[in-house]
């Protein structure tokens, strides 16, 4: 069965801090601590585009695990961030590196709920035409449609990637998946003339209304409960509706962890990065839930082989 | 089983006549007629955008069949040239259509294999989330990003879409698939600072030499022989490459049909519009091939019901 073996990771190194940004935006340390828990935000290089984060991620993933890049049967790129419009990313990076004529390519749009969509869509195209092993990369370097003077936006996002290989030699597992759109609000989320604006508010209360009923749902489709589940992993937006959720869930927050300190929300792969850590873990049964952009939203469960 | 119930088609009524140019670039009706086959190509309003032609091609969709939008589980946009890049298309159609809160929406970047790998992609998605019914459409008006002087692509070019609805009571469905990837062949169909740019010669030299070779292994794939096969539906690049491909694989060129002489290459969206004539046709056998940006192919074989 098909599922997640290993996962490799980029965040670049480059950084700006938000407490350098207190007097410009007139905010403080409660704020940058405990309410958006964004201390920094990670940067790429100008001269990087998003195949570049791919590369390095994908240069983490060897480190952990050998790849012998003719086995690949399947690729595909997350992003709404693309190194340029045609071709795909996915087939530029196939380029950069040097996968078989015979790996399958292509690009998914989608942003923070793109994780879980991604690997319900890809593992159901692997098992469709019989591939045993693939890599879904998620890349979405939001520094390139930043506005530096946008509070709403600027202090939140970090620049990262992350590739995960999928393979019948699975860590995890998935089971049953839920998905969602609300395409009549996706202009509280929306690039206008290369910039991002986000209404910050309504997005918060879309995510704090939706993705605790979203949650229950996919646990009952799942046949457990909430109380069953070991971890909750939820896409780091900011600190405050990671709480919100687990609050609203009434589970420990504990089990619901926020980690994004140091390099703030990377999009789509908030989830992949949260996942190292538990590969090796002691967590037998995960939820993983994205929602932003769009508006759009899916959960899933994993489960320990 | 999930396959093609039924197709929705939009061609916008603006034409540029190619005989009008024959002056500016120095062709004649021979290579109009005979090599590109397109005589006029057809354009979409300045005001219209990709979900816009997304939408007629839905209401045409809705002329050939009942849609009860309550029971639409999965929609896909498969384009290159969406609204914007953030929310993804299928979002902000999503809203249009007035579709379910619980309906499953992405984008699909793929240049003119795109209809092949999606409707993999997509059947493989809804099946494994036990999805009933769904929408895949195909959008990608290369007006947008035309240099109208430029004879390698303002000749060829057209804008249309396409919708395809997936069901359980399917007339055709589909068998094996083929896919492949040249990504370091990538710049020789590319969009620069927003203009496209064809290398014509190599494209179809990388055409002509993989495609036929995919489509032996598709049809051996499906255990079938190329004398068995009803129709070849080839993209519709040029009708040189579509006769080339044919003559190659030795198959007589009426079991290749080229028919786009009147609005041009669609790019994703030619497949879906040939398929429209053989949805209540007599070919029981019918082998799809798209091939391009990326550079990108894939091969599929449909049977009817």
């Amino acid at each position: 069965m098909l599922g997640i073996e290993e996962i490799g990771v980029h965040i670049p190194e480059g950084r700006i801090s938000n407490y350098d940004r207190k007097e410009q935006f007139g905010i403080d340390d409660h704020f940058i601590e405990q309410k958006i828990g964004v201390r920094q935000v990670s940067v790429k290089d100008d001269n990087e585009d998003t195949s570049d984060l791919c590369v390095k991620a994908f240069a983490d993933l060897c480190r952990k695990t050998d790849i012998d890049l003719s086995d690949i049967e399947a690729m595909v790129v997350v992003t709404q961030n693309p190194d340029r419009n045609i071709p795909h990313t996915s087939a530029m990076l196939h380029g950069k590196l040097g996968l078989p004529a015979r790996c399958a390519c292509f690009d998914i749009s989608l942003g923070c709920s793109g994780f879980v969509y991604s690997l319900s869509v890809f593992q159901g195209f692997m098992a469709a035409n019989g591939m045993k092993k693939g890599l879904l990369f998620t890349a979405d370097p939001y520094s390139k449609i930043i506005d530096p003077n946008d509070k709403n936006t600027t202090l939140l996002f970090g620049d990262g990637a992350a590739v995960t290989l999928i393979s019948e030699n699975p860590k995890l597992v998935s089971g049953q998946f839920t998905f969602g759109t609300l395409g009549s609000e996706h202009e509280k989320l929306i690039c206008n003339d290369g910039l991002l604006f986000m209404n910050g508010r309504a997005v918060f209360n879309f995510a704090a209304k939706v993705v605790p009923d979203d949650i229950r749902l996919v646990v009952e489709k799942n046949g457990l409960t909430l109380e069953g589940i070991d971890r909750f992993l939820l896409h780091q937006g900011s600190k405050i509706i990671v709480e919100t959720i687990a609050d609203r869930l009434k589970i420990p927050r504990e089990k619901a962890p926020y980690t994004t300190y140091d390099y703030g929300n990377t999009i789509s792969s908030t989830l992949p990065i949260l996942l190292v850590d538990e590969l090796n873990g002691t967590a037998d049964t995960i939820v993983i839930c994205g929602f932003g952009v769009g508006l759009s939203w899916a959960s899933g469960v994993l489960k320990r082989v």
